[in-house]
């Protein structure tokens, strides 16, 4: 039985609200020995409030140790144990910018790179060309058909950009053409097992590289791809399937619309800010069980590495606190999808402090007085990992029966 | 290589003494935010001493986030990691009810029902009739027999009770005969699989079944019945051979008992309370290695949403301790199998507090003054799952080799 088979044996419909709100890459470091992260050094009263009232902890959200990318670190967030349920490089890339996929789709990363007069890579990354010439680029070959399936071309960031084929009978099972150093050939596409929907898609992968190489050979410095990471959709079961609730997602970037959408969740479009999110949850309040609302720009910060921006960044959240709380949510979380310290300018593998807030069913942090990773040490919650998350959340809103008599 | 395989690679037999006493449903909630659970409400001076002398710690009887039943609560405390080892729920409603069973048995759960004249089901409990209804109804129809197998029906409470077939060749291999809703006729039993024991099994039942439906049909308002959660005797490897110990289980009430004896515990007979249990263990001290010692009006009250009678429970069992401890054994467990809040009046998922007392073997909890949710928290053993506590008792009782050389 997996976690997720046992997850749905227990869950219950119920009429109970659950809000998991992500600040991006939560989760820091001191600045200097001894100092307060970027969380113990913002100015949190609301969040201080709900963790003194709830409970607080650490988790990780793939394993101790590991650092987690969005789509993993979110993965765990939702209940699917990312170490078990992995999404294939394609589909990541293609869901980052949006694309909503089917199952019928197959789903590559692509890079555009630099070929000399013998087609021999000079340049994996085409030299870095913006993200600008990335897109006229794609407008060279985005219209570019193949027999009997749909075919998709975004451009990504910089080099690189995302491939989709839609039809029947795709598989994923192909090589990467990328031969990963320069002075050798793109690899041709081939069938990585036997099948004949492999040996068919390599045949349309093939016949695509080589239209686009006819298109692209006399521009420069991006005059030939590669492609990587094929993958289908992974095929989740939903979070309503497992979990027995309606799912909403408040997101403002593509990427966490498209991972919310591999977890079966609703997506609320047209939001840009804080407000509309806040405006959309109140909005859909009745209509859905849980909420996702995803913050980016805590992560944004640390990525930049400006700690004093990051702790902006988490005082903006804390001051929307009591219009959530106002709701009066059974559960309301705070937490990240991974630990983004600005000293470090990259996720890492710290764990994030989570606050779970649910008045009535929470025992007490007697010596909790604000939400922040050294307070996190000494909370109800423990250690644990963002794939006990989701259980976590559903038992403490009262919608789980208890595992045999 | 399974947990239980690991145990019995290191486990050796020895001459110390260990003794898990169990609270059922001892883990709590604060009734106010913020104020005491139950346990720490309590006035339990001989439990803080033991728990400022040995370590304290917070464990998942079955997971983070499970509410556990009292089956995979116990079968946690035992070793028995729960969601490896399902048992069924024909089988724990047999244990629970203090049947013996053995390998040649098939268990199930049954419900008497009312169907009208049609033979389609009214109400699936048949008003849930009394439990003195029930043993009436089970009395006309124990003396049903079938040919070559032993037929053993028991009342359990209210409209349901319990249904073992004893002999050779018998599968549970069976589909559930309860439609689950009213307006249905009850599904005729049959083979899940192809087997001939599933064949000759379904077959069997349907007589039974069959033999019922004439002998009550004209009774009211249990006039048919339903037959669920087919199940064989697990057959666990017992704790003396996983651990290597001689090992008693000192329980008043048939569930326990039951469940013990799935662990192939011995069982003390006779016990009908705490004086009992202690006279009991002090009689047995030199004939076993390992003692369950079970209370259960801790759960009871709990359960009945009770917090002042809760706590009234716990002090009982503190003013026990001491009785336990003169007889020196070199392990005292104190925990519950899960938590049991009065606020709930129900079993939950809240890790429940363990207190291990082994004298010379112990590191230190600095901050501990007492047994109790909040300082378990700070506690040296941590938060962890049940399923590694009797490879911690061992440990502790000396009982275990190292790992490797």
């Amino acid at each position: 039985m997996t976690d997720l088979d046992l997850m749905s044996t227990l869950a219950q419909k119920g009429d109970t609200k659950m809000v998991l709100l992500v600040m991006d890459g939560l989760g820091g470091l001191p600045r200097e020995t001894g100092g307060p992260t970027e969380l113990e050094a913002a100015a949190t009263p609301n969040l201080d409030r709900l963790a003194r009232e709830g409970m607080v902890g650490l988790m990780h959200t793939v394993d101790i140790g590991i650092s987690p990318g969005s789509g993993p670190g979110h993965l765990g967030l939702f209940g699917y144990d990312p170490l078990k349920y992995l999404i294939g490089r394609g589909v990541l890339e293609a869901v980052g910018i949006g694309l909503a996929l089917t199952d019928q789709d197959v789903a590559a990363r692509g890079n555009f790179c630099t070929v000399d007069g013998n087609g021999l890579i000079t340049d994996r990354r085409a030299g870095r060309i913006p993200t600008e010439e990335c897109a006229r680029m794609v407008g060279l070959i985005e219209d570019i058909t193949l027999p009997g399936v749909e075919v998709i071309v975004k451009p990504v960031r910089e080099y690189r950009f995302a491939l989709v084929l839609r039809g029947s009978g795709l598989s994923p099972h192909l090589n990467e053409t990328d031969p990963q150093k320069t002075g050798l050939k793109p690899i041709p596409v081939q069938a990585q097992d036997g099948s004949p929907e492999a040996r068919h898609t390599a045949e349309l992968v093939g016949m695509w590289v080589e239209k686009v190489r006819e298109r692209i050979k006399n521009e420069h410095p991006a005059n030939m791809v590669t492609l990587r990471g094929w993958a289908k959709e992974p095929g989740l079961p939903s979070m309503e399937q497992v979990f027995k609730i309606r799912a909403a997602a408040l997101a403002v970037y593509p990427m966490y619309k498209g991972l919310a959408s591999l977890a079966g969740m609703t997506l609320i479009g047209g939001l840009a800010n804080l407000d509309d999110q806040l405006q959309a949850l109140r909005r859909e309040w009745n209509a859905f069980d849980f909420f996702f609302f995803h913050y980016k720009y805590t992560d944004s910060r640390g990525e930049d590495g400006d700690f004093d921006a990051k702790v902006k960044e988490i005082e903006k959240v804390d001051k929307i606190i009591p219009q959530i709380v106002e709701l009066k949510p059974d559960v309301l979380v705070v937490t990240g999808d991974h630990s983004t310290p600005a000293v470090l300018k990259s996720h890492s593998w710290h764990p994030v402090p989570v606050l779970m807030w649910a008045p009535g069913v929470s025992r007490s942090n007697p010596n909790v007085t604000g939400f922040g990773e050294s307070q996190c040490l000494m909370g109800a919650l423990g250690q644990f990992r963002a794939s006990s998350l989701m259980g976590l959340i559903t038992a403490h809103a009262l919608r789980q029966i208890k595992f045999g008599a």
